[in-house]
């Protein structure tokens, strides 16, 4: 094919592995550039002008920016494994949900990292979180049985950032007694078979996350 | 068909007209119900339980909120005039631009009408829009010849709302000295054969415009 795919990414973001999740299921290869944030290339401004925010994906030389965008564009470009249902009715209700944890349920929780009225914060975020464990039912994932566009959105409070983040700042939100149901279908996601491979390195997240949320001397 | 199509709106809303636009555009024939928002009904919270929000398009019997998400929908189920271009990689560039229209340039320009630092905000607004102008290039609509999914969501600049706002605040936003190119589209826009049957009346809006944003007497 001589198709060439990159991926200008950090390995603790969210939102990166959104795209290295979405990429390693459709078994697409790419080359992967970690980008220092600190001191941001030339190259992620020229592709990323507007925002200057990672990931980037460039595909034959074309760059896409935000990750919800990259990944209807992988659906759209890579057949087999999909992230969207093909029913424009569920797709719609994929695309809801998705945005709500993206425009919603995210900036919240990043709230509850932060001193300034954290109670608050908690509990707004747990409403949130709420309405996201009624939307799962008894479902295994978002979509079902298989994994899928809303449950990768979601990769923050699936995987382990939210677990570790809520632990090393001393609130409760994600826990069996507030979300019973989300946080079954988190040990689903930490434990699908390409997720698993796909998460931060968990001791060097926890450590990042410890200097950035934790007690200071 | 036997279909059912209604649309819970409130006219002067951009976003509720956002779907009616793209609904005129692709030819369906829908029922208009008009929501007073001080008093919402039973059956809006029971369509839209997460937002309680407008617009919402019920396609029998099935509810689907947020304008943007309901264009996609519309585009995907009913075909003939497509919203989104066909190519994926020009797909992708469509979704990052209405993105950035809804998160970015719609909270900067809804801030410009507040009391608070208004030239601070007029000025963040004026830049945003610089983007969106270099986007459009030479282009007449945002995907070219034919107006489409970017133009629809920037009804609110394209349209009357932000000329006429900006001129009862009295500010500068969207000028031809600021923003040619822009003007230009938004001159296409409204004189589009589909679009200007499908504007709030100009009278009405400006009527309730003054009485939200005017001088206070």
């Amino acid at each position: 094919m001589g198709e060439e795919v990159k991926l200008f990414a950090v390995w603790g973001s969210p939102f990166s592995r959104r795209v290295e999740m979405a990429l390693k299921l459709k078994g697409v290869e790419y080359e992967y550039i970690e980008v220092d944030l600190q001191n941001k290339s030339d190259l992620l401004l020229k592709y990323n002008p507007v925002h200057k925010k990672i990931p980037v994906l460039v595909h034959n030389g074309k760059p896409i920016a935000e990750s919800v965008v990259i990944l209807e564009y992988i659906d759209e470009t890579w057949k087999g494994f999909p992230l969207l249902p093909k029913d424009p009715y569920q797709r719609a209700m994929a695309r809801f949900w998705a945005k709500f944890i993206e425009e919603k349920c995210m900036p919240a929780l990043f709230k509850c990292a932060g001193t300034e009225d954290r109670e608050k914060a908690v509990e707004e975020a747990c409403e949130l979180l709420k309405l996201l464990e009624n939307e799962l039912e008894d479902k295994k994932f978002f979509g079902g049985e298989n994994i899928g566009f809303v449950d990768i959105v979601a990769d923050f409070i699936g995987g382990y950032w939210l677990r570790d983040i809520q632990e090393i700042v001393g609130v409760k939100i994600l826990t069996r007694e507030n979300l019973p149901k989300l946080c079954e279908w988190s040990d689903e996601f930490v434990n699908h078979v390409v997720i698993k491979e796909n998460l931060p390195p968990r001791d060097k997240l926890i450590a990042y996350f410890r200097t950035r949320f934790g007690p200071k001397p």
